[in-house]
């Protein structure tokens, strides 16, 4: 194809950072104006991604027994109170309003367990009521000290939580189970986006959980992004909301809790600055709002042209394919280079020539090829190239993913791969309260993140721990984060 | 059939009041034990029921041009300073955040102008721009001094904003006649509330509207609930963000604004009232969450009953019926009571009389009939039985509404009719700000309010005002309202 021109042309790999505050703004996916930090607003075309992102894991949440619920925005400070680990954990990043006279404190919602589990209290009375598996989508709220940053890390978030109760401890780990897998089938198989499922040390879980299993991502500058995370809750917290039933055999138990979070606008951060390059944005042709756009050429034959492109639009949308005509009085080239910079899959162009041979001419968005279709087979050809494109897309992503992975056997060599944008594994002494030393040493000299272990292999430790030398009980799993 | 024994068994008609709290909570629509004043859970059932709204509704503004975005939930307080009267009109209502340092004091949006026209401003340059028309699906919050009522009048409830921009004063009218139709083609014809369109006095405009055409319905007990508003915003409120464009002649212009807000928790409200009974709740077919469920009898022939069920519940699913089977324990009588209760439109019952004469029977949740249908015809019958039962609940309601509609001739009639729990309609002095007076009179006097002048009609008024005795130049509508 030769060099083209492109209006994007921001180098993704050597300024990533650049690259992604300048395509949200160019491809109107976010508006970073709105001048309240940590707050922005979601545009049109992004706001129909997160909608489609939505569409699918809440049809996902139904498949496996979830209902949606709606619970209050705000949480009373007494909710917050009853376990002090949770409330010690999110004091920093909460939002308080104002207090009104005579009323409890309230705090914007950072999560909701606590709000779910005063009604689970009255809710759960017996073994029937279980398993209890209800979700909300939800804006949610967490006053970051640190730098934030668009979709990645802002103080409002758009999500959704899941939050299940079963009659046992065993019912509740499958749960958590089934939430990494929703994840791979659901942001990995669908939106294109990799991730390794890590058990969190034991320093870095959730506040109130007994064990949280995070989903790490990387991101072009090789900085991990931390996707859903799934929790096994403490029975400590469970207890402090008194959630009990009573079993088969009349006894009173304490179910098991778990809760789930996958974040639309953080996933979408992942999705777009996975897949796309220097001309823009490129989207999994699943999500993507449009998803073909036809640019018509109406020098010659105009009628018979406008007659074949009203015919081609309505045999696609027949078939629920996100379609638009640009026939707007721009230039050609311009028509092509914004809708490639938006990421659209398929350009499709018809002009005298096209009609003439009862085709038209299809460009590819990612391989930037270009194809004849006839105009007979086209809508069958399309979804077949849309979904010959979204394996593309994954199976570059998975590529990507698993050649940052650096099996490290020194300190030095840990030190490298995190100093070239890689994720280090290494032996290490231990995830629980003893690792702890090993894992500041990683954060304040390296400046990287212990992630943790991996939660869907059985990796095996040998020799020491290369941090402090001790004997190492865990493979072990570092890299650079925001 | 006889009187049967019912598991709800309120009326509706005595107790209005008793009738809605106890099926909101019975029926599983809403929980009010949040323990927050005005703050309510809305349960699964409920929440599956708004989903359908909000699909609806969203569809129907796509269909209309509209584009969703995302704002942020909160709102710097200069936004809001910007337009003295909207910040008079909501300051009592605004919940604010406590202050962060070094940043401007925030409000959780009572509503999203302040929000969207600080875009606009950015977003607006050409007549090329216009006209934008963007919506939201947001949580809201308002600090009701006032009584709180579950779904009716809450702290946070859930709703679209539609905000329009256009080139000239009569596109944005037609705008706003635009939104009537959307309520009457939605919230009338679809889900079967009706109300009058009603442009409100000048003393009872948005704060910051040129005039605002608020839609009037009435609970069972008589008392008006407004339902979506639709806004002419002021020149004034656009001048405020400066929000402006260049016509075709390159002159600076200021655009016209409107902006529409159905809330779908309050909708809610209005169509659970309407339709239910002393058996429970009446949900149209279109927007119950179950549409038919079936009911098993396994005494004999489990098997083949078992597997007649699996087909029928798949070939109705296969047309996107929502069914449910409940085969739980329970008695078929209580299992009858219980979906009669939830508002769930068709009961299919199928035995083995019924097996042997290919056929199942159904009974109809309005009309408490029961019909046979042969098992190949079902899908179809079900079709056309859902269409025909949401047409006789929007014909029920419409006969209710009119005839609570009074006209009167003197003031004694007006207390007559608002005491019966009708709506006055009577000559009137004037809804410009001369009127207030007789308005105060209605209200404080009457306790009353009165709702304004029909938008949709040109109604003529003739002698003289029943409150003051001067001209009447308009004929006006007055109820009772929470």
């Amino acid at each position: 194809m030769g060099k083209k021109k492109t209006t994007f042309n921001i180098s993704k790999s050597d300024n990533f950072s650049e690259w992604y505050s300048e395509i949200l703004n160019k491809a109107e996916v976010t508006d970073l104006r709105y001048k309240v930090k940590g707050f922005v607003v979601i545009r049109p075309w992004g706001a129909r991604i997160i909608d489609k992102m939505y569409k699918i894991y809440e049809s996902a949440l139904r498949c496996t027994g979830h209902e949606a619920a709606v619970f209050p925005a705000l949480i009373p400070e007494k909710n917050f109170k009853k376990e002090s680990s949770h409330i010690d954990g999110f004091a920093p990043e909460v939002f308080w309003l104002d207090k009104k006279q005579g009323e409890d404190k309230l705090a914007l919602r950072p999560t909701s367990e606590t709000a779910f589990y005063e009604m689970y209290n009255l809710w759960i009375r017996s073994y029937r009521d279980l398993p209890m598996k209800i979700y909300q989508r939800a804006n949610v709220f967490r006053n970051e000290t640190k730098a934030t940053r668009p979709l990645i890390r802002s103080r409002e978030f758009h999500w959704i939580e899941a939050h299940d109760a079963f009659a046992t401890k065993k019912d509740a780990e499958a749960q958590v189970q089934d939430d990494i897998n929703m994840t791979d089938e659901v942001m990995h198989n669908i939106f294109g986006v990799p991730f390794l499922p890590m058990k969190r040390p034991q320093w870095d879980k959730f506040p109130g959980a007994e064990y949280t299993i995070g989903s790490d991502s990387i991101l072009p500058d090789g900085k991990i992004i931390q996707q859903p995370s799934t929790h096994l809750i403490s029975q400590h917290f469970v207890k402090a909301f008194d959630v009990k039933f009573v079993d088969e055999k009349e006894k009173e138990k304490t179910p098991w809790l778990t809760c789930y979070g996958p974040c639309m606008s953080r996933i979408l951060a992942s999705i777009l600055s996975m897949h796309g390059d220097d001309n823009g944005l490129i989207l999994p042709y699943t999500l993507a709002p449009v998803q073909v756009v036809i640019i018509p050429f109406y020098n010659t034959k105009p009628k018979e042209i406008q007659e074949a492109t009203k015919k081609i639009k309505a045999d696609l949308l027949n078939e629920y394919i996100d379609v638009k005509v640009d026939d707007s009085d721009k230039r050609p080239g311009d028509k092509f280079f914004y809708w490639e910079m938006k990421g659209v899959p398929f350009r499709i162009e018809i002009g005298e020539k096209e009609l003439k041979n009862k085709e038209v001419s299809i460009f590819i968005r990612d391989t930037r090829e270009k194809i004849n279709v006839k105009i007979e087979n086209l809508v069958e050809s399309i979804k077949n190239l849309g979904a010959e494109y979204d394996k593309r897309l994954l199976s570059r992503a998975d590529k990507f993913f698993s050649d940052k992975i650096v099996d490290c056997k020194d300190k030095a060599k840990i030190k490298t791969a995190l100093n070239s944008k890689k994720i280090a594994r290494f032996n290490f002494c231990s995830s629980d309260k003893e690792g702890e030393n090993c894992a500041e040493f990683i954060e304040k000299k390296l400046q990287a993140r212990v992630m943790g272990t991996r939660a869907d292999l059985n990796e095996k430790a040998s020799g020491k721990c290369l941090i402090c030398g001790k004997k190492a009980n865990v493979v072990i799993y570092a890299g650079k984060s925001y």
